[in-house]
């Protein structure tokens, strides 16, 4: 294979070695802000975006993202999270603490259509995606030479209703522990429970359709029958609920009278990809905080 | 009051005294396109604009739009129609024929929220929207004022459970055989059947969401609740099913965790009026066919 | 006249009284937000939002919007303003404190179209446009009786080329440690020097084009000439350069080729109201920086 | 290489056989739809599609766009023809006529940047752009396994200052009578007037800014330092004077001052291939037509 399509992932920038993000959600309080960017202060770290909002000032939520450089991340990361515990426990914060130098590792399922693994690996490989694509998995043997080609493995996994429960064990065997984020690029089976649970918000899903507006199969064909002016396609977690899990991200488009279900599909394929890729941007860089069943984007 | 406001309604043109347009429906057949353009050739009229569309080549149905220049329309006109009689029957045409100088008669229809209003009549004073607007129909007394210092008469009919079908009954008085188009600018009320009826097609309502998601009441509350990324409106016709009518326009807009319901409310107010206003001027310029519960629009 | 129109600006809310906005821009460096922040918490003060953004994290510059909450504000803020000083001068911040209680007062300029104004009075008087509008001023007369009922002083300033300067000085008068903020809704003379130099950024006009395509007059007429398929309209901040300040807030609409000049200027009257309006609310709301030429905006 | 990627371009489905589509440009006058429609009836042509728009009504330029269906179409086309010229002559038509199962044969020219080759031909293979791609043609070598993987003739033909000349020889060598369109996928090259002329109208090219703002190099470092506020892409058919030829297609996206060069050019890439797979689909179905200086576009 060439070198043109073999470069995806970019390598750690020396920056990165010594920059951190912070995700904080707590119950909203005076001086939360004033602690947490004290106590980075005090531990020699440079404040280098920071971003918040409360819900509702009278007890709301509050949430945070903060990035900011450390010199010598690496070996003071662990003490910087230990002596963090007591501002945690104070203000009853749920808080993750990512590194830029770990990047995260991503399962992405697929089915037949293309689209959206195309965008990703596209995005990948051009730099925009700031993450290992540790595999990929798909009920079809269709794109294993395409994905390999990218240097990639490829796990053929067929699902049918005998071998469901079967195959299930084996994508879970799979990722469990090893990927970080699962991305369902127009994987058309639904996943099961085993695997959404240890993956709470960890498993984006692209719906082909503006939610909550024609949840379920064959959106396009329901948007046709409707007649709608714009089609949309919608970036959500997934949960136990089909389609009903948190919204991530939405887009939509234009269309007319003219455009038949198959227009509808090509149209709609254009804003899938794109919606999707920007999901996955976002969790990538840590930009997505959940509480209940909305997300808070900080981008 | 002032000149400024009360120049709406705009004079007929000279050239509008001799166009009109034609609106087609029929199921697709060789020779209509044809047989059309040769009547109105052979009738002396000049084709200044033409549109159709066939849902599907193969036995769909055909629609088309088409608007002319004949020299003395006025006094030619009922010739022209009967004489197209024979084509209409040939090809079994659903057609109507419309002259530009015979404006349409508006009813607006409004309770307390004013954007729909206001954004109607300033379009219709800057000559932007070319129909007469014959009444405004209210169950509030607070527009009154407003409204009649456009010199537009204004029907308070309080409705209440008790008195509804009394009020729709004066309602009914008020606007049958009277008006063109009736056009909910954001009234709250269900309309009555009564009315439906014989405004079969022509009574546009502005529901504050993107159908067919959030149907019924407190649409932007489902939406906040929900955690949608994209807000929208729909402009459609009024069926006895309720939101279930043919779609005419939808429009939306961004949003974000940071947009409460009242924030919603608030980027909602601008959607809903430009995309009532615009499915109200496209009905008003013959540009809308239904077909089942689908319009063609031809804009 | 009614009691609708007349109800435009709203009541301080209660919780107003006691929150303020600050806006500070300064060279990053390690600790700004931490001292802010602390600063804040020392004075009992609530951060209820904070933004920020650094251009560049090695030695560009750093912006920040933060908004809190203090008890007894109004007799406290002068202290508070005093004590900040010497982290101000430490950080060789450009700093600003705004109260939401002390509301601004806007100065409108208008020519003879009107849309821009329409829909900012609409927009104040439905409480979406937290200021005071203390005048209009024209140079036609046009629109007096309209805007004094809403209860709004009108000015009429013709200008002729003869007349030009001392017509300019009457502005200034009119309008010098009056107003906060002068928007240009569609004024079409150039202001003088003399009133720019004391309002630097804080003159709002707007555009009808996106800048810095078709700069200067007719920019409708030049899109049409270049057939472009989108137009759009620019809110910026007026500096010495016709249309070369700072870029505040543009937005567009597709066109095709069958809008003719005529259908450009209708489109495109939707698109300068809904951007002027905005850029006007989020000045209003203390959300814009400007550092050279370009805006800063936490919207 | 794997079977996934090489399925691009779809054979010629049976409709298509008997399917043709005239361009029309002529000056306007009465008759012309009649004349042309009674025309392909009597010919037994059935109208599938027809598009029309007058530039103004009183004397100014006609265009149309008519699809129909006619039986043994290949045997009778050059008849229909013959047949067609003195209608043609009588209205001083300009026209040609289209056989959909004579595919159009394009030729893409790329530097290094591969975003919007990639996207073409992912579209093509994906069967949404009906064309042959006969080659692809490059200054560099760089994608020349990926498009041979798909079993596309890869030229590299260097360019450099001494070279130029001789480059563009092997160029036009290489196209000219071979491809009916050439594409310039972010080909970073002016192209030479010896190209331009018999490819007149039949050259897209893709800019990287919302024409006509920034024209020339660097239109993204460009719109960060004008610090505008929303970004675009500009699809147009090459003449002589740089970034000035006919306007097909653009589109933009929403920016903010967070985004850097580098971002923008990030978010640029996106709408660039989404605008050129556009127009370079609108081309391919004949839905373009150029007067003077701008596009008629049926879609």
């Amino acid at each position: 294979m060439d070198t043109h399509v073999k470069t995806g992932g970019r390598p750690v920038k020396p920056y990165e070695n010594n920059r951190a993000r912070m995700l904080i959600s707590c119950p909203d309080g005076p001086g939360i802000v004033a602690a947490v960017s004290q106590f980075l202060h005090e531990h020699g770290a440079n404040i280098v975006q920071s971003d918040q909002y409360t819900m509702d000032p009278e007890g709301g939520m509050f949430f945070m993202r903060i990035e900011f450089d450390l010199e010598q991340l690496e070996d003071r990361v662990d003490g910087l999270k230990e002596d963090f515990g007591s501002i945690a426990d104070k203000f009853e914060m749920q808080w993750n603490l990512y590194q830029l130098s770990h990047k995260k590792k991503l399962a992405i399922f697929v089915s037949k259509e293309d689209h959206c693994l195309v965008e990703l690996l596209w995005q990948w490989q051009a730099g925009d995606l700031d993450a290992e694509i540790s595999m990929v998995v798909s009920n079809h043997p269709d794109m294993k030479e395409y994905v390999e080609s990218f240097g990639i493995p490829y796990h053929h996994i067929p699902v049918t209703p005998d071998t469901k429960p079967e195959a299930e064990q084996k994508q879970l065997d799979l990722v469990n522990g090893k990927v970080d984020l699962i991305v369902l690029a127009r994987y058309m089976q639904i996943v099961s429970p085993a695997l959404i649970q240890p993956y709470r918000n960890r498993i984006i899903n692209i719906h082909h359709s503006f939610l909550p507006a024609f949840v379920g199969g064959k959106p396009y064909a329901q948007a046709y029958e409707r007649g709608v002016k714009i089609i949309g396609a919608t970036a959500h977690y997934v949960t136990e609920e089909l389609d009903g899990g948190p919204i991530i991200e939405q887009d939509v488009q234009r269309v007319s009278h003219r455009d038949n279900v198959s227009e509808l599909k090509r149209i709609g394929r254009t804003i899938e990809r794109v919606v999707l890729a920007r999901a996955v941007k976002w969790h990538i860089e840590d930009r997505i905080l959940v509480h209940q069943n909305k997300t808070v984007v900080f981008n």
